[in-house]
């Protein structure tokens, strides 16, 4: 098992934030502040292009951290934020680059790269997991999440599909090639969003993705707007989502 | 223009709750306790089969009035609650409980019943915020909402579409047929609720209805399970709608 090794901490608002590198891999970790032994964990997966540090995710753990008191926890994925990138990389990006250009579907590149992407995070998603429940102030027996949209979805589909660790889940806006077998395999509490007028990923594609969730208890939050439209109360509504099905699951346990 | 004859009033969990007489169609009007001068008003149709102080009406109306300090009001519809049913309504009933025994399916019944009713119930709707905003607390110029899911979207679609006082709403559950063609010239934000195991109105038929607003702000709440089973914490999103929509109206105007 790997362990984390921390490398800063800072702290505002509210919040602890620790960065840390996992074999490699660096990641970053959000905690409360006032202390919160045995709170529940949300890991998160950032969007394609994107990194750990995203507005978009340290905003998201801001929400949970001191809305809800919970620990959260993202890593850099391959080839993105402070990790190098390979010749594979390279030459996906450029192809992807080349495809926007030409005005062609970015859908195929972006299936094929982000699978490609999730077989090698989806090791380091479990290894992260066992590394924080070995922390005293997380343990083994809390209630853990996972919330990722775009790529985020593309590595937490397989992750979660295979790690029973995780009992309730944020997805979203990714087609269904690759992944609806594998949410096919899912059960727990889901909440996904998409976008009603996506340029990349079609309604169809979209909807069919949330309808292979095995989930008995699965919402779907369509949103006017394109793909990068995603309004900001739809992470309000995760929050709450986390809250509902992470949280009362502490209560339950008190 | 009718006037309301309030006819009882009380008050319990800071809610004060008036029953009315609007030219012979009872209604109930709830506020708040520690009054609100010209706070934003939610008019709300409740379901078929239904009437005005169901709890589902009097569940949403404590969040709204004691939640965001709005007042709210719902009139029986006709042939509902306390009002007489026609040869006419009884026929229809008749005729739905008898498709329901045979396994026949709901839909034409329930879609043609429920544009009759609506034909009759838009004047009163109209008739009634006339009259509450010709009330001190509530006023001709706060902003003012509309809920309804059910019967209260057959009667909330036609409604909203020609009532421009309303600039903001709730819909969902309904088939598009007679509906559609009317929300096409809605282009106030909506919420919309749709059930994805409905076993009355398909998938198909629930998207289209929501496809058919013209709101360049829309979103659609899908969850899992039958047509009964909407979860409750739609009606707490609803609210946060409301607040979001109505509340900040408030906030601009102050």
């Amino acid at each position: 098992m790997d362990s984390l090794q921390f490398t800063a901490e800072s702290s505002s608002n509210g919040v602890i934030e620790r960065d840390f590198i996992m074999d490699r891999v660096p990641g970053v970790l959000w905690s409360p502040a006032s202390g919160a032994d045995l709170a529940p964990l949300v890991l998160m997966g950032h969007g394609g292009g994107n990194h750990k540090k995203h507005p978009a995710m340290s905003g998201r753990a801001q929400r949970l951290v001191t809305g809800c008191g919970f620990h959260v926890a993202v890593l850099d994925a391959p080839g993105h934020g402070d990790r190098p990138r390979t010749e594979h990389d390279e030459a996906e990006i450029a192809e992807l680059f080349r495809a926007r250009a030409a005005g062609e579907p970015e859908g195929p590149i972006v299936v094929r790269y982000n699978d490609y992407l999730a077989a090698l995070a989806v090791p380091e998603y479990r290894a992260l997991l066992d590394a924080l429940q070995a922390l005293p102030e997380i343990g083994a027996d809390g209630p853990v999440g996972y919330w990722g949209i775009n790529m985020g979805t593309a590595i937490g589909v397989p992750f979660v599909a295979t790690e029973p660790r995780i009992t309730a889940a944020v997805f979203g806006q990714h087609w269904p090639d690759v992944l609806a077998e594998k949410a096919q395999r899912i059960t727990i509490p889901i909440e996904f969003d998409l976008q009603w007028d996506d340029e990349h990923i079609s309604r169809e594609e979209g909807l069919a993705l949330f309808d292979a969730f095995a989930s008995k208890e699965k919402s779907l939050h369509v949103n006017s707007g394109r793909h990068k439209e995603l309004p900001r109360f739809e992470a309000d509504s995760a929050v709450r989502f986390f809250a509902r099905h992470l949280g009362e699951a502490v209560t339950a346990s008190a």
